[in-house]
């Protein structure tokens, strides 16, 4: 057996399908956000504006949160030193765990090093704890939960991207005492759409189904207080679990859910990727319990990220630029093939010091390759007009159809 | 259906088993390591020395990891941003993965969020990229890795504890010309018994399989740089791909893979793990980097390291307790009943300022349950007298019978 030639061969299939993908080395630099300094492949550097982070309101650079973290560090030094279990609970776990069940007005919160970690240990323990355990999951649902959904090993349903017509025609299929689980997101990542999570609760509820609801990129971000959008709706009280992020709008790193005290317990004592792992160090804990609760008593940040994006999406469209429409705070731009989506990207990021990620398959269908922007608060009219103006002239070099998106 | 219910009944088995866990809320000290202050249920708050944790050098206090932890935060802020691919792909990332590279003689390496990641991710990804690929397990791998193994889906064959015969037998028994792996661990961390690498490796070899090894429990403490047993050994090149951790010698959080240039950038393109998930921060990256770098330039620590774990394991069986032999950094003591190694612990924690968490199914089979000190450079002689002087105490007043383990 070559393995050598096993792996390059798998390496060049991802080359030869234009998905190859290159890490822009960058220099994030405080209170500079969302500038940075990109480090090229002969070494030189050049500065850029970032349009495509997940540090959707900067809090990243927020003094308040930095300040948490030095004082952390100062007072228990670096890592956790061990498994929340062995050793490895630390004060702000506890503080953060209830300040997270407070933000979803639900009576507990169990911590997890990843988002993705958090949906997958979730989703797949889930099944074990309720034996025969029947998943409906929405099409676009990220990779963390199909993982977690595929590990647990039991039935899953596929429900058509946010159509709860087809959701509840795959429920009322399904033996009616049989335990259930509706899992779905409220901001999709990469459309940028919104879930309409009240109207899910109910249907679950009608055919005797849990609900269990991504709110990655939500939290921090819609909500008086950031709870996500279930706190905006006014529909908290009517999901079960709900999963969030401190690694976006929260600028740390981290996942976790919340729910009522024996679910959260119950997954505690039996999830594999809760149980096998080092905690998260005191640093990180003690920075998101801070970003958590500044972002509870700051609104107007959330109102200008949602200004922000909405004219970004106007001076897209007024240049006739293939913007995919949403309601949410994700700027996503249809190019549609994967080569024309790294090139545009590569030369915005060569020529117009723009710092934006191709968006290729896996992470999106194939023939939906895009550009997602994600302007911040901390994103001006300026920088605003430069990119727009970048786009245009390389739209127009590319020869890519304006909006039909697909490449010539 | 009556969810409720049946979380509540999970909780319950789990309880009734013994093996409900209650989380040490601790505090740790910048310098005073390894003492903490424990707050207990009540509020209050004692003094203890931790006996059980996985910072296994103090690293975790070491003012260089400190200093590079805060000089990130003061440069870069708080959070990565995002994903390696999109955004999140910070200098020390970079950096990190280029020292840890070199610290097991490989050409490449790749980080991850933590060692369980690292571990589920390589190991359920190799099943895609080598299709048809047979996996040979050793019986007491890490629940991740039993995770990834099993994510992936494909064939796999577990050979009895470090019994390269029963290995052999398995590998002569599978087709000659198909894709295989040996995955194994330098030190399994419950029993702290050490494999025979170099004799895994060419019975590997001699069959055309590759090899995984987890170090997590010797990267930094073993070999003339901190490279791990296989360092120690001189088979570091025989290995086709070392997994190790940032969180436990290295004092911060993360896991991370090296081996061939193709093997990571295979691994980089594929893993589901690796790409669907905000990286690193830069903090933890830096403060790893210090970490390793430092570590490797004092061989020192690893020589007082080891000294602290004979004399305590001399002291214990000086006293006539049940210490678990090996020849590693890890002390186990056995009990053999979850009931008496969780009272023996409690009273350790209440009664005598010990910290030393019971470990218990499914951490190790039922039948061995066990206490299992890791005594650090920084515990002193008298701190040991003083354990084993409750532990002689407590082990009279348990009624546990001496030297044979199990419960009266």
């Amino acid at each position: 057996m070559d393995y050598k030639a096993a792996f390059t061969a798998a390496v060049s299939q991802i080359r030869e399908e234009g998905r190859y993908r290159v890490f822009a080395d960058l220099k994030r630099h405080r209170g500079a956000f969302p500038r940075a300094t990109w480090t090229r492949a002969d070494g030189g550097e050049s500065e850029v504006v970032v349009w495509c982070s997940n540090d959707y309101l900067g809090q990243g650079q927020n003094p308040v949160v930095l300040d948490a973290m030095h004082q952390a560090i100062d007072d228990h030094g670096s890592g956790s030193g061990g498994t929340r279990n062995i050793s490895g609970t630390n004060h702000h776990h506890v503080e953060l765990e209830a300040e997270l069940a407070d933000l979803h007005g639900k009576q507990a919160a169990l911590l997890f090093t990843s988002g993705y970690v958090s949906n997958e240990a979730t989703l797949s323990v889930l099944q074990k704890i309720l034996p025969g355990l029947i998943i409906f999951s929405d099409a676009q649902n990220h990779a963390s939960m199909i993982a977690g959904i595929r590990n647990g090993g039991g039935p899953r349903h596929i429900f058509r991207h946010n159509d709860l017509a087809h959701l509840e025609e795959l429920l009322a299929a399904a033996p009616a005492h049989a335990p259930k689980l509706v899992a779905f997101e409220s901001v999709y990542s990469m459309d940028g759409d919104i879930a309409d999570i009240g109207a899910t609760a109910a249907l679950a509820k009608k055919y005797g189904a849990m609900t269990y609801l991504d709110e990655v990129h939500a939290v921090g971000m819609y909500g008086p207080r950031g709870g996500g959008v279930a706190e905006r709706d006014g529909v908290m009280d009517q999901i079960d679990i709900i999963e969030g992020t401190l690694g976006k709008a929260f600028g740390v790193m981290g996942g976790y859910i919340t729910g009522d005290a024996e679910v959260i317990d119950a997954v505690r004592l039996m999830a594999s990727g809760f149980i096998f792992t080092t905690s998260l160090p005191p640093a990180l804990t003690a920075g998101a319990l801070a970003s958590v609760k500044w972002l509870k008593q700051h609104p107007e940040v959330r109102e200008a990220h949602q200004e922000r994006a909405r004219t970004l999406k106007k001076m897209f469209q007024d240049a006739g630029l293939p913007v995919m429409e949403n309601d949410s705070h994700i700027v996503p731009v249809l190019v549609g093939d994967p080569v024309h989506t790294k090139l545009i990207s590569d030369m915005l990021l060569a020529d117009h010091g723009v710092y934006v990620q191709p968006i290729n398959y896996p992470t999106v269908p194939r023939g939906t390759e895009r550009l997602r922007f994600t302007p911040t608060p901390f994103h001006t009219d300026d920088m605003m007009r430069k990119l727009v103006g970048a786009m245009e002239k390389l739209w127009a070099h590319c020869n890519v159809a304006r909006m039909g998106g697909h490449a010539a």
